[in-house]
């Protein structure tokens, strides 16, 4: 099959882009509904905010009491009732807080997510703003007592793709909260609450400005930091043992930065092919939370 | 920071292709190169072939004497020097077998990737054709007396980022072949090539016709075939202690086809949190194949 260049997508733009303006266009009735399907806009999120598609990632996104949300589009009626069915199950005054269900044109909805995410919207959508997670201070003030507490740590991960997987697997293994820096770090955006299936909207995404330092407010807190690093001397299995831990990753290629390495108490190791490249970073936080979740050989 | 959106990319795009056509741009010297650079196309792959870009991916379709190499592209000196690396560790026959390196601008390589995939090629690209895997019964002839032997069945996945991160995990791993089926699977692409880094070429992706008949043909080989389900009866850590063994994964949301599903030797379950929904396809099939990696607790 041919691949999907960048040479294909741009002229196809482009085009819709001058037959949306087309007064041709506007003026033959039946060529009309046709073309104005197929070159639809998308419609505008609000300033400073994002779309958010998908059921799961749009009903956690309404579930968050923290999420200020613009408009809640559906192109369907299934999508309408199962938009509603979310809203009867939410306390009154969020219910209160959040905008009536806009209906709109399916190939609006599908111009949201963009070329590559098309069709995955599920036939609802969200306008949304970002959330606004807390300090890192205070998070770890409400977890002084916290037993068995896992942390995530992402070293300058800037795929919102990897980023969202890795929240939707942190979810799932019970992490309390996934921290990165201000810079070269993935934004919140649609792509990667997409990605994280819901988790986003379950799981404070906190950022620092030194992940360094945030390494020492960590330890501080009696919280063991294991780096992974392909060098490591510890086994992942061995995660399972500590009671009060933080995982860091590095990104992909590049791995974690000196700075963050240095600043680890373990360096930890998934053992893979000696013939094989690294993992994919999603795919070696998967297997390092889960590890770390499994019964402690203790 | 902006999420970016569909929404957002079309306006940006189309500005661009009005500047090329400004004519006080085009009327300046300076200025033309400039927007030459800008509005390249994508070099054409050859019939029914298609391009691989990346490092790990070119360099490992180059080094697999079963793929059919239609041209090879750098757009850097150092591309130029790390291909002719590569080549330098080939078989005589294969090198040349395999065509000259094209010097090719930058931007005709970012138009490779397309808009989604851009600056990720790392200077180096390639115009391929699929390869052409053995069939099932011969691969398994050939694994007859395999012990730890360990393979993985996708029922119906699509995504090509996906299927690539398994067989990057697949390959980390010391998987044998990845199996699908012919229909309603992820062809052979750039994108999965990418997402493989690699393991494309050095693993198997076989294809059949019907995948409950080729679980039946590994039951008859000796093969204990797991399915992975929310609600198996067996935790994933127990994969261990089987020594021929293929996983089946189905697709996120529907899961394993009924069919599949019945004619599983054993269900296997990743425990997650209650309120969490399920992991990542690529991620939940990274545990698995960790977990079975795992000393046999036996």
């Amino acid at each position: 099959m041919p691949p999907k260049t960048g040479k294909k997508h741009a002229p196809m733009k482009n085009r819709s882009q001058n037959q949306r303006r087309d007064p041709q266009r506007v003026a033959a009735p039946t060529a009309a509904p046709t073309a104005a399907h197929r070159h639809v806009a998308a419609p505008k999120p609000p300033q400073n905010g994002y779309f958010i598609w998908g059921r799961h990632a749009v009903f956690a996104a309404l579930d968050n009491p923290e999420r200020r949300v613009a408009q809640i589009y559906t192109a369907s009626d299934d999508g309408e009732s199962e938009i509603n069915a979310c809203l009867a199950r939410l306390p009154a005054d969020r219910r209160g807080a959040l905008p009536a269900i806009q209906r709109i044109d399916r190939q609006r909805l599908d111009a949201i997510g963009g070329a590559h995410d098309k069709a995955v919207h599920q036939a609802v959508a969200a306008a949304v703003w970002p959330l606004d997670p807390p300090h890192l201070d205070d998070f770890l003030a409400t977890h002084r007592g916290t037993h068995n507490l896992r942390l995530l740590l992402l070293d300058q991960l800037s795929d919102p793709r990897n980023v969202g997987a890795i929240m939707r697997s942190a979810r799932a293994f019970g992490v309390s909260a996934v921290i990165t820096t201000f810079r070269n770090a993935a934004e919140e955006s649609g792509t990667l609450a997409r990605a994280a299936s819901g988790a986003l909207d379950h799981l404070p995404y906190l950022r620092v400005t030194n992940l360094a330092r945030a390494i020492e407010t960590l330890q501080q807190e009696g919280i063991c930091v294991a780096g992974l690093a392909g060098d490591g001397d510890m086994a992942v299995a061995d995660l399972a043992t500590f009671d009060r831990l933080a995982i860091v990753l590095g990104a992909e290629g590049s791995g974690l930065r000196r700075l963050s390495r240095d600043h680890c108490d373990q360096l930890v190791r998934i053992d893979i092919d000696d013939q094989s490249d690294s993992l994919n970073v999603s795919n070696a936080a998967a297997i390092a939370l889960y590890a770390a979740s499994q019964t402690r050989p203790l």
